[in-house]
């Protein structure tokens, strides 16, 4: 299984937002909806093996289970109206229970050091940075885990509760990429092994 | 200069359509919108050595051009509102003239073929193909023009008009992937001297 884990800083965690104005009233949810299609989509297909966890403010996480997904569709407005679903389900998640709002989509109470700590749990933890391994130097692995932020940096607390769980720092890029696109080449990587299978 | 060719068959040439139903009622749209946002955003940056031109019903072509972009968002509802602001003009492009709607942004009427051939002056076209060489074992050229298709497969005619023009064949991935994540790839391929420079 493939794990990306998002941070959505702004993102509100009620669902009171229009979707005609993501990038200005949704705290940038247009970003976290690029990486919701970056991580799942195939040309005519989904990829059933992923696991996307955006965690909104540090207070909610909103899971997307590519073993259950239906209804996703590519644009960011379909699925910021996904979200915008969970969240309307947030009082029914109680604890750490996770409340299913759409086939595949679920909201949980809970903050990023959890959702780390379950998805490092099995999984090995790859932190993205600009001075790690060159990723073409590492053998991939087999239950990755990416921790990508949105349009703002970690913050020092995420950054180093990062540092913490993370099994190998890597650069996926000379250059400083999107989230959205970071997951795209961290999959290209694993779908070649390692850009050597074709 | 790296040049992206990305063809939207069902796109409207005429600007009559809402921002709010890409999908549905603007051709699909959001597919070149993200096509983009993947040739251009880099974090806080623009990349300004690329070219997209997106070639609409092989009836008109929409040319946002790097060097010269301001205003470009990476949201596919603010960049679908630049393309149909462009269609506004479409009445001023005379011949192969085209017409600046927005800095950076131009339309002309030019179809397919003529963009190709234009794109193909000084660059070297690289068509993507699952059956392609390995991505990997080929050396970046200087200025690479990729033609990527919009959700349908190129036409019979589109592959022939390319087959004809491609100085490459090469395959990305095992995977079929979605044009806004190929071209991520290839940026990616491009950024890193072949996946060797990180």
């Amino acid at each position: 299984m493939r794990q990306f884990i998002v941070l959505g800083h702004d993102v509100p965690t009620t669902p009171d937002f229009p979707l005609d104005a993501l990038p200005s009233e949704a705290g940038r949810l247009d970003v976290l909806c690029r990486c919701v299609n970056s991580a799942f989509f195939l040309s005519h297909d989904l990829r059933d093996d992923v696991r996307v966890s955006l965690v909104l403010q540090d207070d909610v996480t909103i899971t997307f289970e590519g073993s259950d997904l239906h209804r996703l569709n590519p644009d960011e407005r379909s699925t910021a109206a996904l979200v915008r679903k969970a969240l309307e389900h947030k009082d029914e998640a109680i604890g750490h229970m996770a409340a299913e709002s759409s086939p595949g989509v679920s909201i949980s109470r809970k903050d990023f050091a959890t959702t780390l700590s379950e998805a490092a749990d099995g999984g090995t933890v790859v932190q993205l940075h600009q001075d790690g391994d060159p990723i073409v130097e590492r053998e991939p692995p087999a239950n990755p885990v990416f921790v990508l932020s949105d349009h703002h940096d970690f913050t020092d607390e995420e950054a180093a509760l990062l540092s913490e769980q993370a099994d190998a720092r890597v650069s996926l890029s000379p250059r400083a990429l999107h989230a959205d696109h970071a997951i795209t080449v961290a999959h290209n990587y694993l779908d070649t092994d390692g850009f050597s299978e074709y």
